[in-house]
């Protein structure tokens, strides 16, 4: 926690989620890796009901929502702590694409998609997925995309090639985006459909294999085929051709809510490369820790942490302050910034454990390859320097 | 300034700074800096009459000596604005070393002191320096040295060889660190003490060239040699064997002020980057800033930029609250952290600029050459790393 | 080909080995990696015959022992275009650790094993593996273990612990390094021993996931518990004592043949975001290889390959001439230079590819993974640049 | 000496260098860069004398023009050496700009300006220098310019602007770069003409200032206006629109000899390096090389420069077998890789120098400001990397 943004509500929260993510996860997050998904969630799920009493369930949420009501800035540093396990937002029921979802459908759903869809995701009854990214288009600009949902009487029949939707695999629906008007100004051709995942013509192809896992469930980056797949057109969110703005609005939160992850995953990073190199006995009196390298490898690491979490936080704050749309380009900024941090840290913590490093018997290997994508997924590195950039000559003009 | 802090004192002082720099100041930045030191310091002179006219004179110091009494957060966003050109710091008698000198006289100091070195420098009437590095010794840990001050009667008697002792050309005193006692604890061996520069034995060998230039008064590095230099025991600060322990107070915030610096420094050259990118015609339609290239240095720049004055702002309110040794190894965080920003952005705005960067009709490449410094003088990068590493090692022993 | 190094003999054979690779093992790489090895292993085996037909066969070998009796710079050549593909030097049985296994007992076996062990891995007809390193000890320096062989009659008893002993599953024989003498000098403690691997009391504990993938057959890492294990003292290669000297003797080719390997992946790489980039549309008029950015990283790519190939090719041409103990600081050198350009460009290599650079379905996340350990096995980069320091800095001593 | 390319004429050449660039030059290089430069080529004249005694005199030209006719790789080992202090390449006569001048008209001159511009230069009588960037031009891409020489009788008057004209002040002539046809193709609108300096009209407005220094004599970058400056037809080189073609020939070969400079200037960084930290005592019983950092330092140092010195031979063995044309995209290359290892380097030999490496007590400072251009002039890195990757691209198109 950062004196500043320290609230009491966050303060009175913050320890008692540090104490379930220690005693609850960190002690069998190998062993949940090491299994399939699926039996690790039946695993997950009593950890689940251990969060629901313990009052730190979906933090995010507000209280009638049964969540604890936290603002983006306190939510942001109970991700951060959550993050130093691969399920602890899992297990709060605040992991990605879900998290989304519910902040999406909270916003924009009417009655009956608030009933039959984002009550239960809020529960954690089920799971969803969000289908936008397509293998035929360049950066994550959602202005670019074939997949279209043609208007049938009450129905949309949706049709396209969806790739990287994430955890569609065990989802109940998917929040697909499709172009309902191909004539329609680039800004305004796209809209947001909520297709269950069990409608005939949602195929999906498989589950991708990345970095060498296929994985299962949630787990997993989904290709799918929509294929004449009918949902009735009450699945629309908001309206028609709001599409793109409601993928903005989605993924402004979605960006600082892995920047947020990914500082969890850094602090815990750095704090086993120190526990390592405390303990490794170099077979002359001294250990791995008193090597000037990997006390180098420790300060830059804290340095470049600290500083991300200062970034991302007053980011958060921002937010709450005048809104996502307001911190654009700071989101941009810390997307590529942090996303950077993370694969150096990664980097120096593995280098530091040595040939354990690269095994599974640490969970160091696991981030390093599903983080990859951190500096791909939401937009590349490039994409958010050229946004930025642009935003700053704009004043010189 | 950054919201969170933004008082009500800045707030009203910050654009009259801001103006001040931009309109006395930089547009005689180049003419400033061709001319040597003392025909320059005439034309400064005038601008710190305007300086204390619009009563922004020596912002950290109190009203009832001058200043502004700015906190120390609220120092470094002014001192950020003042870096921007090269005598902004001089202009109102806040600039190193001299501003070091007056929070430790004015902690320190005997009202005789006071009277004869503090006000005159709070004034901006004389100078000083502060003579504690020598070539002998590595590192810039102040227990090593060989300079001594042996006890005669009422006089101290100061024996040897100084050097980097920054602006000594034409200062009226130095604080001098000296050996008092060569058996005593390691810390609580040496003294400080005053010494007039024209006290017989203070010699300066010469203005160091450093980086191509010898300078002139306040823009040189002394080296000095003390030979039975005599000075009257009232001008030791303190108490006998306090030198450690004021050092490391002087040291402190000395940092702090380099980093608030640095920032400043940065944003003028990422200023002139994006200036001259707008405006450098390609000869093929298109200009300097539609380059990829260009747009990821100003995208990193700023990323830096904005990460390292978090970093700095929330060391400066630590310190507020906390006091410096509290923020000890906070300081040593954004001492190597900030100043490899600084070379990083520096380098950047200069290969922007092309060949026109490594000319002198900008002010980039003085900074290049004064600044490369930076991450060698109050302890190099390699020294606040190994500090910082195993203080945090030290939690897991 | 490197003009200065292309022999009549590399002249006539490097064609041939292209065309194999680029028709026979590239097109259906991602297809063998998909597979568990031991069915891939059936494909390679007919790919194998091929290779013997075409003359192409094990190219560091004599021709008496079935090869093309390349020389080292010759062969590094060789090397480069069969790394361009996962199983290429598998397809022509050069392949780690068993072209290390048969340099060493080419040059130290007695006639006995020759014919049992030494034939029939010239042949490809069993694979072997080599069991050094220990997890108890920090770096891969072969003075330090714990394993012993007790001399029992005309037996050797092996007690200890290893792994990352490679390949070992499905492995004929382990070559061991056990100390023999704990009382001798450090550097004559240890002996190597060729071990069955269907002796009693070699316990194939697990094969290790490393970097997501606990693989089977050749694509593994063993951990091996040696539990009273006995073999005759007939199975000491060279003679008691000799483990050091001969590890030495392994494990500098060793490197060699590791960065000729790696520069052959580069290569692909490269050519991957070549070929990737001026394909990708970006849907407005451009592809992917307009931008700056990625022509920046393959001009950065460009440069440091050919700068590691120069520097491989004009080592393999020192041992060539002088043989590896003279090469030794020139084979630390580029143990480390080459395996940091690796990650670099494969790091650039997956970001061109955008997601589908992290996918499995580009042969690019599997050298990421299983290349990450190429700065760590045979000494991690730390303990090489210190022994290039050490031999440098002892000139000057 | 690298032993692929050490000859025999140069292993008899290369100890007679080496020995008189450690007497005569490295002993005297700071005394000799602390004066004005025209009061150090009175010294310099007599090493040149030395020199000549020694048949080492201008090593790149023929030995009917009185030097030792070695070919490019053989110049290129040479070069190194000499580079290793300030004034190598000057006493020997084959220092920029002057060597590619010398070239140039070699191959291009008349008979009448071989005999009044070419035969002093080659015996060091006359100095020159090479007109060619604009301050209104991007880049250095000779295409670009607004100086003109228009034809008037058989005259042509000349009108421009020109900068960075290097080593200007003091010259006897310059070759200037000015468009003679401006209706021509752009590859055909430029000629190149001698210019003696006094005639009028030829007017050096400034020794630009660069990096704190304006320097005097041999060492100026001089900014120069060409005002109605009238010359005979006959200091036309070669002929009319040719410029741009002989711009290209002269830059390839002066881009070589650029690396060959730097990897000299590397070695000796880095051997400054190395006795700095045997010999700098830290207080504790160890010396500086005996940290880890500097170690590290060492290590990446000696690699990047084998790496950048394999590069330049082969691309210098290129040009002896094929031409510099043929080695373009070679030296589009090294230009790039080694100007930036060149800063690394030197970077780090300052770090490990700590205040004494900032200060003009050693030529690392010098080096440091005077090769921060090294990335800008004959094309900055940026447009290097370009032409690399498109001509690499184009391969895959």
């Amino acid at each position: 926690m950062i004196e500043l943004f320290a609230t009491e509500k966050l303060m009175a929260l913050y320890p008692k989620v540090e104490a379930f993510v220690k005693e609850e996860l960190q002690p069998i997050e190998i062993e949940l890796l090491k299994q399939p998904f699926n039996q690790a969630a039946k695993i997950l799920e009593d950890k689940r009901t251990i969060a629901r009493q313990l009052g730190i369930w979906a933090p995010f949420l507000n209280s009638e929502d049964g969540g604890q009501g936290l603002s983006m800035t306190e939510f942001a540093q109970i991700s951060e702590i959550l993050a130093t396990t691969p399920f602890g937002h899992y297990a709060l029921n605040c992991q990605a694409p879900d998290i989304g979802n519910i902040e999406l459908l909270n916003k924009y759903s009417t009655e009956d998609q608030r009933r039959k869809y984002l009550k239960p995701l809020m529960e954690g009854k089920i799971r969803s997925c969000f289908s936008m990214t397509e293998p035929g288009f360049a950066g994550s600009n959602p202005v670019n995309m074939d997949t279209t949902a043609i208007r049938d009487g009450n129905d949309y029949i949706i049709n396209g090639h969806k790739w990287f939707t994430t955890a569609a695999d065990g989802a109940a629906f998917a929040i697909v985006m499709a172009v309902t008007d191909k004539d329609a100004d680039k800004y305004r051709r796209a809209s947001m459909i909520i297709v269950p995942t069990d409608t005939p013509g949602f195929n999906l192809v498989r589950n991708i294999p990345v970095m060498g896992e296929t994985g299962e469930g949630y787990l997993t980056h989904g290709e799918i085929r929509y294929e004449d797949c009918r949902v009735p057109v009450s699945n629309l969110i908001d309206e028609e051709g709001s599409g793109f703005l409601l993928a903005q609005q989605r993924l402004g939160p979605g960006r600082i809510h892995h920047c947020m992850r990914w500082i969890g995953i850094c602090e815990r990073a750095l704090d086993m490369m120190c526990r390592y190199a405390v303990s490794r006995d170099m077979g002359d009196g001294t250990v791995l820790a008193d090597k000037q390298t990997i006390q180098n490898w420790i300060a830059e690491s804290r340095a470049e942490i600290d500083a991300a979490r200062y970034m991302v936080l007053h980011t958060a704050h921002m937010i709450d302050q005048q809104g996502s749309k307001a911190a654009r380009i700071e989101i941009s900024t810390i997307k590529f910034f942090v996303s950077n941090i993370l694969m150096n840290v990664l980097d120096k913590a593995i280098q530091t454990h040595g040939a354990l490093g690269i095994t599974d018997d640490l969970v160091l290997s696991w981030w390093y390859r599903h983080e990859r994508g951190s500096r791909i997924y939401d937009g590349p590195d490039e994409v958010h320097k050229s946004v930025l950039a642009k935003k700053i000559l704009k004043q010189y003009m």
